[in-house]
């Protein structure tokens, strides 16, 4: 028996397309519902055969299903959980992709208090400079992390059923709180995001942009491509967590600011001493990190 | 006939081994001698075969040479310049790989005016978070640029062999001027490089870092993989051309303090519109990037 039955997705793009194609392609979901902004979108999935149907409002979508995946960018979840809130039934398990988990979290307990028992929060981390469901792959979860904030007031068999879907679609699954969720991520993500689309756009705003981008090379490309990520996702992130990634920002001007004094000082010393420490912890990390993905391979 | 009969590599690394290895490759060179400050290092290009013989001091390796490349990292040209003055013979045609131009040519004027016609300033276009001579390859600067910069005083027939070296290397050739080359690597290249490295800095140094880097994904893989280049190569560099640099790190300062603003009030609006400006630059400039890296593969 599958683990899923009937399976809601709302915004069917690379995520919530890629969770869906994972567990059909394990037998693992009998029926897939597509809810979304974009008709042109979901009529995309179906074709596709990312979803079996088209829901056009919540009543439907809602009756008898045994797990509800929110895709959308976080800044929709307040309005899509106050839409469901009339029609989620007892039995339904309800989870989310989101980026950030505070925003997410206070809309569950504002619009959805009398289902947290079965709201468990979790945030597949899979890089998405791609966007849209022709994008979606089966393989998309596969040896990457899933990290799940589960709530006090979840359910335990609730909490496993997300663990057990996303283990399924090739997941490492991790428990953190929320809070550690938003600031780890704020760091290691969304700052880095900030930062690349802040330096394309300075450069592209200039009356010499067209010289510039001309001599860009690979270290450009890699340092720029998570500046081709989707505006309205980026845009719903750093408005949801805006309290901690202001917190890195600031500790990153700070750095910023102890290397423009080593600079303008012309202090080549201790700038090679910062660089050998970043390309130490760099290399430590890149050995690790090509380690961890090389057995995600082999699984 | 071979292009080059008598070669001196000073600095056996990834950049000076490369241009060799691509030199031998095409039967374009005859004899290659190698120097530099690492006796180990020159053991072992000579042992890999990208050099025929070692010298110790530069009146045995300039006697006869045809033609010299300074691939040293840029403080060192300086004091390089000064001791091959005595040796440099009428004839060597003498060229460098330095990533800023200002400060190798303020050494040519200064150590070696009586040669100023075959000195050609040059620089290699190739990613290097390698190093050593062990990374080097015949196929390093296939498909990427050389700039080169040539002097006033520089004999066209010099030019055209620096410039006809790097065709044969891969490389397409394009000319600059020295301060246009140190102004737009500055903000392509230098300026990415110091974020990088800043960024792996600041979350190397946190209580939290194992946390951190624990959660570190695909975007953070990219982002950094400039953090690992050679820390002395990097700290010549932004000593060398921190003139520019500085310039553009406050640039990027005044990006960040909007940004700053628009995250202080929650102004989504405005970070999606700038997300999206980034992003269409970005993705117009990726796709010019893979046609021109396609071209150069058919090559």
């Amino acid at each position: 028996m599958a683990l899923i039955g009937k399976l809601v997705v709302c915004g069917v793009g690379l995520i919530g397309g890629s969770f869906a194609l994972a567990l059909r392609e394990k037998g693992e979901v009998e029926h897939v519902v597509g809810m979304g902004r974009s008709r042109a979108a979901l009529n995309r999935a179906r074709t596709l055969g990312v979803i079996d149907e088209i829901a056009t409002d919540w009543a439907t979508a809602l009756a008898d299903a045994d797990h509800v995946l929110l895709a959308t960018p976080v800044g929709q979840i307040d309005t899509i959980m106050t839409a469901m809130a009339p029609h989620l039934q007892g039995r339904t398990v309800v989870s989310d992709v989101g980026s950030t988990k505070g925003g997410v979290i206070a809309a569950t307990y504002q619009r959805l208090d009398a289902h947290l028992a079965r709201i468990v929060p979790a945030h597949p981390i899979a890089g998405a400079e791609k966007s849209g469901v022709e994008a979606a792959s089966a393989a998309l979860f596969r040896g990457k992390r899933t990290v799940i904030t589960p709530l006090p007031e979840n359910d335990p068999a609730a909490v496993e059923r997300v663990r057990e879907a996303w283990r399924i679609c090739g997941a490492a699954v991790v428990d953190m709180s929320p809070q550690d969720h938003d600031r780890v991520f704020a760091a290691v993500s969304h700052l880095p995001h900030l930062l690349a689309f802040g330096l394309v756009h300075d450069l592209a705003g200039r009356a010499n942009a067209e010289l510039l981008f001309s001599h860009a090379a690979s270290g450009f490309r890699d340092f720029t491509r998570i500046a081709g990520s989707h505006p309205e996702m980026w845009r719903d992130i750093c408005v949801a967590n805006r309290q901690a990634l202001l917190g890195e920002l600031d500790q990153y001007l700070g750095e910023l600011a102890l290397i423009r004094s080593l600079l303008l000082s012309s202090n080549g010393e201790r700038l090679e001493l910062l660089f050998e420490e970043a390309r130490q912890a760099r290399t430590q990390w890149g050995e690790r990190d090509a380690a961890e993905r090389k057995q995600a391979e082999n699984f």
